[in-house]
């Protein structure tokens, strides 16, 4: 596992929407917007599943995610990669849970999904994309 | 293959930035941003590969793409998924490089990714997200 800089932080707390990419077990990947995303740690992202369906199906056969961080004030772009943790009971749930009824009441919060980061990947346009960072 | 609505053309032609989501044959996802992504007809994207590592790695490897399409002036979200041709020579590379070089001289423009669409997807939150659309 890799631990974000302080930079990378930053930028990921300046993001409203993330594109979250996961894969069936065969390869075919899936992409959707997903606001309810989030930093716990240096090394460790949460992510509410309201609606999931075949991104939860995905990872429930492969843990593999990516995520890209950028927008108008991130003033660069990375990709984190990293693996899930599909959660749907606990401590950890229910402080999910209680995150997003707090911010949007009335939302299921069905499923917390606990990424790992394990790579950060340059992925702003030019010579340097696809270098990894992390 | 099947053929966007005249809705879900008007929503692509308003986006600027496209998360295109391909995969290793092993199902470990990547996701980045892509400026040059249209429509050719209602069923065909071509996508402008200028500083491609891992999609195009990938995409050597395993066809499938996945894309989403939303922005401020989408009115909704849906998603793509389709298989991918790489074409590095001959009559539409030739349009491709030409496109990206009249829009931003210097770019290297160095593939043509064309996509036949297969599936959409509702993408918006809510219980219809996952949706087979088309």
């Amino acid at each position: 596992m890799v631990k974000l800089t302080e930079e990378m932080k930053t930028a990921f707390s300046k993001v409203k929407i993330f594109p979250v990419a996961t894969a069936s077990k065969e390869g075919v990947p899936n992409v959707v917007p997903i606001g309810f995303c989030q930093l716990v740690d240096d090394e460790t992202i949460w992510i509410a599943d309201n609606f999931m369906v075949k991104s939860l199906a995905n990872l429930e056969e492969n843990p593999n995610v990516a995520i890209y961080v950028w927008g108008p004030e991130t003033g660069g772009c990375f990709q984190i990669k990293g693996k899930a943790t599909i959660i749907s009971s606990g401590e950890k749930f229910d402080k999910m849970k209680a995150i997003v009824n707090a911010a949007k009441p009335g939302l299921p919060a069905k499923t917390l999904i606990e990424v790992m980061i394990s790579d950060v990947f340059q992925c702003a346009p030019g010579p340097e994309a696809g270098k990894k960072l992390l």
